[in-house]
């Protein structure tokens, strides 16, 4: 399917669909998930978030079901559901950092068992065939790796309605193909454990890409203090580099120190960017909000490069002249394959790295939503307490 | 000194400065050169070029004079001598594809002798001490190179009045430290030899850069088939690279597949464009004039980079999701250190490389340069020939 069923709405960023979702098949059961319902024409903007029921699949072979326990949100969550990039297919249920516990396995299941602890990141299939699948890389799959929100269901794997789009993580289970299951270590902290699979991997992955897990020694530039950033702060100083933190709020420098970083950058001082220029090997740039890149590129040695990871709607403006003129490089990376997700979960409960998080309850969301459109995650990631919420009977479905 | 005397011109681009060239020191000599005398504030244009007069340092210890046989004419001499970048200092004296023959050496010379036939490309000094010279890529020195034209005389290996920048190869001879001289092997076919020592280690050096001479073989992308393109093409068919050319017209496919490539992509042609949309590892964009890179980054496969080689002017528009989803790099390069110049050299010489060439006097360059900026340089290199120019009465200075 290329298009989904419903109504197509005309938007600046790309249109977006309000649709109806049927009633489960015999081969799938209701559960709980939070949604934006649709988004409101008449104020042009989505509607917030609510209670709803949707249709999860039954269990087939390969398949693993599993409660959900946490579920972490994501900058990219409130993007999508707010139509930033376009081709939101309403009701939109988030989350791609589901942490839960296996209820069920289906016939052929090797990885898991019933009662182990599982994590799923934002994949849910991709083609296991292409170059890009074979290299442990799905997400870069040459036929399009399926979402684990708003993607049509494609390659066979991703089991129920194939009418419906992938739904996320704010919900009471899920049902996942063994392959896009990672396992969970039993010590390890789960509610901050979530986060890992989307922010902390999107920063594993190119850090492992630009040879610092094995290789010297190097000066690594992370800018923006979010879920995406500490994390890098984390990894890195863990890793032994010497780490600044880049940020807009001077107030940030405590907390980035506390993390990790030995320096830091004001980007609204021009001293303190001045005092820096020209010192940074390599900037992980997780600045998800626009921004403009000509304030971080100065930073950079000569040969250095700026590795974007933020869902930035807006272009930038690159002087090719500098580029040239300093061998700079600009790159993008985007989460990682299962392996590598499995490498950095496995790294963070050997060195007990974790994000910081704050628990919420799915009545809280909305909320939630308008601090991270707004920049005030605070380094913070926020976690869902889906038993929690489970519970309030107040924001559950009728 | 940090700003030439003079007359500062505000202008769009950056400012730039009419001055009065000096007479010769004591221990300067006269010598023949072509040049844009001034800007010419009453039409807002560079005047056009014409003969004068400038110093040359009289021959110092570890200094090599040599006599101009050839001249390339680059399409960055018109960017400079126009003030495209700002910045120009007139007279301006373009050229920075030298060849010639040693007249004079001083104290100390190792590298050659008289008689030698020698080269000098882009750079005539730089510090020599920072981690970038240290590492053979003085183009990239921390305290700045100083280029063969228009820049002030820095680090102390460019003798002469200290007070006029750098004048290029448009003249009857030049004077040039050691360290920055090229030695040309004599079976070299002189005149075609020149062209390599700015469009030539323009390619070369990134194709070093990035792997293409002793990696796995790739399919390599050259957009732009003038004078730097053909370079590329050459010399990445001859690696045994898989060449696809890339070019705005459909009536250079004949030409650019003569030199090497196997493949062609019209850029005008959405069909062209769409065929060969993800087949690229990597992209060598030589294209000198504003562009939109949109066009191009569709090329590369997912993982690829283009390496950006014209000097643009105008900024490009960069989208940073295109980047992520398909970790797709953007970088630069400028030209190549003294080492790397001295092996491209010697690659040509033993595989017989050379650019297409179309030899002028002197008194052709204002029809060159204007051929250069409307694009129909038609992937040959323009070289003066210096000693029929010098025979040339009607265009010398009085």
């Amino acid at each position: 399917m290329t298009e989904p069923k419903g109504e197509k709405i005309d938007h600046p960023n790309g249109a977006c669909f309000n649709t109806t979702l049927p009633a489960p098949l015999p081969d799938e059961y209701k559960e709980v998930a939070w949604a934006i319902p649709s988004f409101d024409k008449a104020t042009n903007q989505p509607k917030p978030i609510e209670p709803i029921w949707i249709a999860r699949p039954n269990i087939g072979p390969n398949q693993v079901r599993f409660e959900m326990l946490y579920c972490g949100v994501c900058h990219s969550d409130t993007h999508c559901g707010n139509n930033d990039w376009g081709g939101c297919v309403y009701p939109f249920v988030g989350g791609h950092e589901l942490l839960g516990k296996v209820t069920e396995i289906g016939e052929g299941v090797t990885k898991v068992k019933v009662g182990d602890l599982v994590g799923v990141g934002c994949m849910v299939d991709s083609c296991l065939k292409c170059q890009y699948c074979q290299n442990d890389e799905e997400q870069y799959c040459a036929n399009g790796m399926t979402m684990t929100w708003n993607s049509p269901k494609t390659h066979g794997r991703v089991l129920g309605n194939p009418e419906t789009y992938t739904h996320g993580g704010y919900s009471g289970s899920s049902v996942t193909h063994e392959h896009f299951i990672i396992k969970i270590p039993d010590s390890m902290d789960i509610q901050r454990a979530a986060p890992i699979l989307c922010a902390g991997i999107t920063l594993w992955d190119p850090i492992r890409y630009h040879g610092l897990v094995d290789g010297p020694k190097k000066v690594v530039g992370v800018a923006g203090l979010g879920g995406l950033g500490t994390m890098g702060v984390k990894f890195a100083s863990t890793l032994g580099h010497k780490v600044v933190a880049i940020s807009t709020s001077a107030n940030k420098e405590f907390m980035a120190k506390e993390k990790g970083a030995t320096g830091f950058v004001v980007t609204t001082d021009p001293y303190s960017l001045k005092a820096n220029a020209g010192t940074m090997d390599i900037i992980f740039n997780t600045i998800s909000a626009n921004h403009d890149i000509n304030t971080y590129l100065p930073l950079l040695k000569t040969g250095g490069t700026i590795v974007m990871l933020g869902g930035v709607a807006a272009p930038h403006t690159v002087y090719q002249m500098g580029l040239m003129f300093q061998r700079k490089t600009i790159t993008g990376s985007l989460i990682g394959g299962v392996k590598a997700t499995q490498e950095v979960i496995d790294f963070c409960s050997k060195h007990s790295i974790y994000p910081d998080i704050k628990l919420i309850r799915a009545r809280e969301l909305n909320d939630t939503w308008k601090a991270l459109s707004e920049g005030k995650g605070d380094g913070v990631r926020f976690v869902i307490d889906v038993k929690a919420s489970l519970e309030d009977e107040s924001f559950l479905p009728k």
